[in-house]
């Protein structure tokens, strides 16, 4: 830290992202959710036509591509922003709707980056518990005032909640913004975008990284009503109004043109899901019910970092959480099927050793 | 507004960009100093050849891009730090370097973002008017504590500062940080790079938007000591890890290694300057000496924004701002030859009608 440095930040614990190789070449990548599919040719081709001459600033309202988006999700144009990641839009709903009086609440296990995006923005936490089969409780927040972030399927649990639960909040408290964070909810789970219709204090964040392929792209979206999308505007404009780059744009609208690469995307990696559920519970695994791009596994005999580094001893990159409830698990990324293959073959062999 | 925002941004003004025409077919676009010229075939071929699958996250560090910079601009590569535009390296630096007790100090007449970002992350403005010839006079700052923001060539007027009246500030002013926005140096001024090595209060920051033709893929870059470099870093990875999407990294380093065609541009367009200044002073206009891919222009009988509005008309767009100081002048992006001619009839037009 320099001696300039802000002592507003002097606190301030940045997150620490998963490993990503410079060269993922030899990598069995499992550890940070990616897609195992490129974006489809079409899409490709696509942006490759319809892309904005890099020399010419982009469109900072992104308006063509929101509007696809809109329609995609059955939302109006000016009921979506767009963002550079997901990641982007939860700091612009920090900023916009916490602040003094009115804390960030959330999981004790949920998504690493809220207690980051809290303290950054000064903004006080309250940490509510999991249970203790590590799913979500709505009744636990009804009592407690502030914002809620409630990422749904949780990460990395990828235990999902129905939409009716999220309602249940949303109608029992009309004075506090629920922020859904769906990053993970095309492999299985329900959207909360309907109740964006029905409720002023539902706010839905999407991210193209996981179901749509476009994690080195950086696109995320906010769902809500337009009033909501203003305030979110009015935090991007005073921050980066030009925050999604002309290629982004061109190369989310060609995604969105071809719903049926995604559709099938989402089937392979939810089937392959299925397969590695099946072939960790043989290896003696227990494993929460996930309904994401992920599974959350831990072994009765094996501790979680130390799968981790025999499994990093074989290339093969998962991700493990210091966090005393969860140190016995690990996160494993869904890939392709010749990439879980691979995952367990390795842990069948660390796990007979062991024995 | 909706009831949910936060109350300490119920002042925040956003900035307001300069029009983006969602089709730029059929303008003359000289309102948002773009460069005329498309990124090289060889940077464009670069990039293809090497981006990183868009499913797979992006390099958090950009490292192969950050060395490559560094390596152009003669510094380590810890000493730079690559943003989703500089308007993000620029926000970060508000938020790092000012504070309680550390206000944020730049001229009156200067790039519209610094009060916006100031206001954005509660830090108090110190304003020092330019001089009656619209340039900065660093004797000025000596007794202001606070971290300073200089651009330089300033905008919009255009008028740089040789780096010996930089270093004086950061020679005085130990405890200060200075901070350089060099984002249109590449036009004939001179970069203050090289006081990085010598000064450790003294922040470089530059943009590929103008002289490297990529405003829509949004890339810039700080240039400083290690230690306000790993601030900014801190501030980044507590913000936005994945900042710089990959096929941006891939384009800036195809850019990097083109270096020819950059100079080649720059070229060009001090040459389209002077031809357009020449053309100004011929039709009535006075400027000031613009040493960016803009003028800054005001004429004795054709008020700023009548310029503009009949420009417009003409589908050809400038820059007019409604400062009281400046409403007199219109900033115009330098592009082509042929753009500058299109306007050059245009104002001949306009004043003649006027006459």
């Amino acid at each position: 830290m320099s001696r300039f440095f802000s002592s507003r930040f002097s606190e301030l614990k940045p997150y620490i992202p998963g490993v990503q190789p410079s060269d993922p070449t030899g990598f069995t990548k499992l550890n940070t959710n990616e897609s195992p599919f490129a974006p489809s040719e079409k899409a490709l081709a696509y942006a490759a036509q319809n892309v904005r001459p890099a020399n010419l600033y982009c469109d900072t309202d992104a308006k063509q591509l929101c509007a696809l988006f809109a329609q995609t999700v059955g939302v109006e144009a000016d009921e979506v922003i767009a963002g550079n990641g997901s990641d982007e839009i939860l700091n612009f709903a920090f900023m916009a709707f916490c602040g003094e009086g009115c804390p960030a609440v959330f999981p004790d296990i949920t998504y690493g980056f809220y207690p980051v995006l809290a303290s950054l923005n000064g903004i006080k936490q309250v940490i509510i518990p999991l249970e203790d089969d590590l799913s979500i409780n709505v009744d636990k927040y009804m009592d407690v005032s502030g914002t809620l972030f409630i990422a749904n399927p949780n990460a990395p649990t990828g235990i999902a909640l129905p939409p009716s639960e999220i309602e249940k909040l949303a109608a029992a408290k009309p004075d506090s913004v629920i922020v859904v964070d769906e990053a993970y909810v095309d492999f299985g789970a329900q959207s909360c975008i309907p109740l964006t219709k029905k409720y002023s204090n539902v706010l839905v964040v999407q991210t193209f990284s996981k179901s749509r392929s476009m994690a080195g792209s950086r696109l995320g979206f906010a769902i809500g009503n337009k009033e909501l999308i203003n305030d979110l505007n009015t935090i991007k404009y005073s921050t980066n109004p030009y925050n999604v780059n002309s290629y982004t744009q061109a190369l989310g609208a060609g995604t969105l043109l071809d719903r049926d690469y995604t559709e099938k995307c989402c089937a392979a990696i939810i089937q392959n899901r299925e397969y590695t559920v099946e072939g960790l519970k043989k290896l003696g695994f227990e494993l929460t019910d996930s309904s994401a791009n992920f599974v959350f596994a831990k072994h009765p005999e094996c501790g979680g970092k130390e799968l981790l580094d025999k499994l990093a001893e074989r290339k093969i990159l998962v991700r493990h959480f210091g966090t005393a409830r969860i140190k016995d698990y690990l996160r494993i990324t869904i890939g392709s099927k010749d990439q879980m293959d691979v995952l367990l073959d390795a842990l069948a062999e660390i796990i007979t050793d062991k024995a």
